[in-house]
């Protein structure tokens, strides 16, 4: 398999503000042949460490391809940078140097003096044209193993340039692999207790590889296969995932990269039911998150966020006593926000959540982090008790998440 | 001036879904104290190439920063390539072990053994504890002048980290410049409608350097001065800031990047007033705004998220008819949702939102991102009308931001 870096180049790009998008979209396209790509870099004005990244890069890649710093001003050093990192020379290519006056007279203008540094050439490299603006791409490929690309920054110059006479040429190299990628998606368990459970299958593939990332509350399992074929590759996904869904059972939510609440917005939808949310301390979270999907309206009929104890009161019909007795924040409470809001919102399921967000309200005995979510439906009603980590954000998030995977178990049992 | 590498490492950066974000908060961190960032890289799970990039930003530059790859599983290889590239060992810290066990203990939960690896630092380096998560970060300062900084990839984690722990250290070495920003946000007014009108000020100016930013719905007026004190920085911060606000008036809603919930938040607890929410179209959004806010007990009461015709008739005691006559998206369902909740739940402010966001759902008498706010207090009841562009998740947002807008130039106004 091929490896490739790409190299973004622009002191605009070292700013808090901007970020590089180019390589997404040319990581995508090296994948999708079957290039792997290992390593990027952003780069600013700094001659010699642009030349240090391109040389290293050459040195240890197959496919390195540079994007940015080819306009005609001083602090655009590309061209001079790579040649260097080569061991090249740079030649002043004189049939450019018609064609960028050319445009320029397209235009009804006058090309200035140094528009002519954009016709300077790797010698022994092909010139990319470009039609979308004045600086031509480089294609240089000393022994038909290596190809350093040399592209322009502005998106709509740099993408036809590269899918038009760049990728034919390293598709023909990259051969017959086909790269696709499959991400499931966990709920209810940790990182580790995954890992010490699948292990034990992923190991024994080289390919598809496995990584386990942590992204918020969820652990998501991404397993990236290689075939020669399309089919291939999809037989070794549906292989090891469906081995390690075997294995972690119902707490695998998402075969497909899937939300949390597109999955519960699925079942819904198809069974026809429907669903209101009674909120404390996620104060309308859970609502929104499902609110977000398309087509909600066809399962999702209301949501309170009672968050003083009148509203808990007035809207949710928790007797006085109750909150009293218990504290708002209790297993009591919960349920009676479910069961009542059923009631009275007339739907087939209803969850509820309250808890300590923090970072203030805690107590020895209720502390932050401590969340209560209620269940109710035509036959139940329950609770489960939560003692979650992290700051006010993560605490909601993770409540929000494990409301919805309450229904969604709660679901898969019926 | 000191120079500096960010390094984000996780294969996960290196697929066309994800880009690293964390070096943009590290850069302006790094900028605010003078120190100017020259290159950043991602790099994956690949040891040979990480080890490389390490060796050499640290041979280059004063301060190098990592984030990421600091879990607990195989693949988390930051600890190992950077005592490498360093040329020094890796050893167990119990102290840490303790440490590590002890945050399992607080969930109830074992630490699995593969978790010791995170005990795991670099001969003669520090320890940078993780109040967060169970991953602590390193560094590794060999000399005095050179840094190595090892951060978790969660911003969570990372941010705080490196707030608490490394900058004062980075600030007591970068020295004499001191760089400050301050950012104006602005809603109601466009990008262009808003250079236009400030372009006259920032000119005269090369110091601060101003920049205007279009972040989702708000545009953002990003103001970097540099000065041989704090005293100095910030006072062109003031004048320059001083003038553009001046000059846009009650469209600069934050004058130190605050949210505009948090503003709202500000108001209304600095006049002990209530509020309660009544949203359709955003299902939640703005509750969940407001409530993320911590202290946010103290202003708001309640939202209803009434999505369904029969939760607005129910729980909003909407007519019926008068939804049928004007349909569910109206001015006059708008102010009726706001004026009975207000009644209902006996707050000093309503606000309300009916819309049809997308993607289906819009007529052409009833386009997509067709939107009317309502709020209500003891004197009035009113409604705005939006025609909001973008897709269902912007324009959820941009009717969120409107809505809490609308109360902050009603608040304004008493």
């Amino acid at each position: 398999m091929l490896s490739a870096e790409i190299i973004a180049i622009g002191s605009e790009l070292l700013t808090p503000e901007r970020t590089d998008t180019n390589s997404l979209w040319l990581t995508e396209k090296l994948n999708e042949i079957g290039i792997e790509v290992k390593l990027k870099t952003v780069v600013g004005d700094d001659a010699g460490r642009l030349e240090e990244t391109i040389k290293d890069a050459f040195a240890r890649s197959d496919v390195v391809v540079t994007t940015g710093g080819l306009g005609p001003t001083e602090d655009d050093i590309t061209r001079a940078c790579a040649a260097k990192a080569v061991g090249k020379n740079l030649i002043l290519n004189e049939t450019l140097v018609d064609e960028i006056r050319a445009r320029f007279q397209q235009m009804m203008r006058e090309m200035p003096e140094i528009n002519k540094r954009q016709a300077m050439i790797i010698e022994g490299a092909q010139v990319l044209s470009n039609p979308h603006g004045s600086a031509p791409g480089i294609l240089f490929q000393p022994t038909g193993d290596k190809f350093l690309v040399i592209l322009p920054g502005p998106p709509r110059e740099m993408k036809p340039m590269f899918e038009n006479l760049v990728l034919p040429r390293l598709r023909e190299k990259a051969g017959e692999i086909v790269v696709k990628r499959r991400v499931l998606r966990v709920a209810g368990l940790g990182e580790s207790a995954i890992d010490a459970q699948i292990a034990p299958i992923y190991t024994e593939y080289q390919n598809p590889q496995t990584s386990i990332l942590f992204n918020r509350s969820e652990v998501e399992i991404w397993l990236t296969a290689k075939g020669s074929s399309e089919q291939e590759a999809t037989s070794l996904l549906n292989e090891v995932g469906g081995k390690i869904s075997e294995k972690l059972g119902a707490a695998v939510f998402a075969q497909n990269g899937e939300l949390m609440e597109e999955i519960i917005a699925k079942l819904l939808t198809e069974r026809q039911q429907t669903l209101a949310i009674a909120e404390s301390c996620t104060g309308g979270l859970i609502c929104e998150r499902l609110t977000e999907i398309p087509g909600s309206s066809a399962f999702f009929i209301e949501g309170i966020a009672a968050y003083a104890n009148a509203a808990k009161i007035r809207s949710l019909r928790v007797p006085a006593e109750l909150i009293e007795r218990h504290g708002a924040v209790s297993a009591e409470v919960a349920e009676a926000m479910a069961k009542n809001l059923r009631a009275l919102a007339g739907t087939d399921f209803t969850l509820s959540v309250t808890g300590i967000a923090g970072p203030g309200g805690g107590t020895e005995e209720k502390p932050v982090g401590l969340v209560f979510i209620g269940y109710s439906d035509a036959l139940q009603t329950t609770h489960r008790r939560l003692n979650l980590p992290g700051d006010r954000h993560l605490i909601r998030w993770r409540a929000s998440q494990a409301a919805l995977d309450l229904l969604r178990r709660k679901l898969l049992k019926n």
